[in-house]
């Protein structure tokens, strides 16, 4: 069987509060062949980058275990099957799914799905728009926040991948959107080309709670969290009585090193009898096939517009992956190999 | 029209962390008359200490406007209408609803409902299991928790009046169940005469989260919320996958003069993909006429047993309400004027 020279970048610690690229991980080759029963081998067309990995290197219990150390970094990754052990895929097969940050990527076959080439979209999109991150906005707020026409949707995070996601399909559900972004260059695209109905500067709005109530003055029906810390609790000081909180993640606390108290005003999901729920877009992959093509339809009718932010070479995958954390990035980050 | 000579406890001060009999109410006298439009009067039989007086006393935003200084405090009664200057009431009707620390109580008509004489139960179960309080253990339970047989429940504050009818109706409803109380005492009542499967005694069971795997083998798929805190945190540890968490109240922290963080393993709703949701009775009282009769047929066939802790003489109500807050009584708290 042929053998696959590949790099990759390996987990060498486990990152001490925000990831470090010179001391968490570790650029090395190996050769990868023979994968083993019901495994695949990918050549890797793009990587993508998700603050959900930061979690994935941390020792503490989640949703997946800890990524192994002295193995290589998991991601997202779509690509074409290279060699096969497999009786779902075969050589040549297009797929995406749970890759790493390597040239080749060795994974199990129920980690991956079909790219449908019928969408007639580009290979990157399968880990953007039609991706599990635009899904992620889809399913969060459809199933999981249950909007009806005439609410009021708050989006954090709403310059984010999946916010920006999140903030349009509400609008093409008829609700009143509003976005919290972290510069007065995001709060503009958020408006000006998103359509959301109002934005808000987090970093310069003075008290949150207050710039929450004056830009929402009906309250919110639903808040797509996904940060934590303050922006949550200002948010829930606005919900409205049967609120809804999709509960998509914690950007804000993947890279502190103690524990993360929740927030200060949980109470007020028992004075709003609201519903905070978490969702992992894993449990939905069942139902891609039947609702992507919907998501692939407003991409080509313009009516979600998203951004990619492709760099080019997996040797900066790491410094590229640090941006998530600091802001310093628009639209889907991802790594072209 | 006849006037009621009545004595009230009155709130003259907001309670600075722990409520102080001596300092915060006041023993006074009034005289009622002459009803406002929609309004009766209603001469107390037994009036109801709940912990959520003390959140009513303090000056935040809650489900309710705050007590007003130098008015009496609200609880709930049962009593028979003396005055009425409503179209729903007239004299002579039972009646049970919102009432206050008063031998006479004026109340809005919507803030109350009839004693239905026919489940042939006495007057004081419409403060308990038949009312506000019993019904929050049925709502909160079937509506938001969604037992199935099979599942697994655990109750915090499981000895008290709430805590003690969840466990009944989850076992009714072919699941297991497992309590959680501050002394040997209660547990040996929870599973000797209620029926739980297992009791955990927090004050003595040294590592909480420990405590609970070990007597919840299958994990936790309900977890009824009154207390927060540290057991709360102790209970997210436990939860399965698409847990349900009914968000009843939060007795640990109505006392706190600070802002008290939310629970530290919050993320776990999101690893868990479960969901927190708080509810009041009172989105409830629609359905009573419908529901209370299920609940009145349990408590006469058995299957439902309850305690109440009736003590005697209005003047007594003050410290009476503090044994709330110090695990100092067992069963349904009231006052017998």
């Amino acid at each position: 069987m042929t053998a696959f020279k590949t790099r990759d970048w390996i987990l060498k610690r486990r990152p001490q509060g925000m990831f470090d690229p010179s001391q968490d991980v570790e650029f090395q080759e190996r050769t990868l062949s023979d994968p083993p029963e019901g495994m695949i081998i990918i050549r890797d067309a793009y990587i993508s980058l998700d603050p959900a990995i930061r979690d994935w290197m941390s020792d503490t219990k989640s949703y997946l275990p800890p990524i192994p150390l002295d193995g290589p970094v998991w991601s997202s990754s779509v690509g074409e099957v290279v060699a096969s052990n497999s009786s779902v895929y075969k050589v040549g097969d297009m797929v995406w799914g749970m890759g790493s940050w390597s040239d080749y990527s060795m994974s199990p076959d129920s980690y991956v799905f079909p790219v449908d080439a019928s969408l007639g979209l580009p290979l990157q999109n399968f880990l953007s728009i039609v991706g599990a991150v635009g899904m992620t906005a889809y399913y969060g707020l459809l199933r999981i926040g249950q909007p009806k026409p005439g609410e009021t949707v708050l989006v954090s995070a709403a310059a984010g991948a999946v916010g920006s996601v999140v903030g349009q399909i509400a609008k093409i559900k008829g609700c009143r959107v509003v976005g919290l972004a972290g510069s007065d260059e995001k709060c503009a695209w958020l408006t000006d080309e998103l359509g959301f109905d109002a934005s808000i500067n987090y970093k310069t709005a003075g008290n949150l709670e207050t710039a929450i109530a004056n830009a929402c003055p009906d309250g919110v029906d639903i808040y797509f969290e996904n940060v934590g810390g303050e922006i949550l609790d200002a948010a829930l000081m606005n919900i409205n009585k049967h609120a809804r909180i999709p509960f998509c993640g914690r950007i804000s606390v993947y890279n502190e090193k103690d524990k993360v108290p929740g927030p200060y005003n949980m109470w007020q999901l028992l004075a709003q009898t609201a519903r905070m729920e978490g969702f992992l877009i894993s449990d939905f992959f069942g139902d891609f096939a039947k609702d992507v093509p919907e998501m692939a339809s407003w991409v080509k009718s313009g009516q979600i517009k998203f951004k990619e932010d492709i760099i080019e070479g997996l040797e900066h995958t790491p410094e590229t992956f640090l941006k998530l954390f600091t802001g310093a990035n628009t639209g889907k980050l991802m790594v072209k190999i």
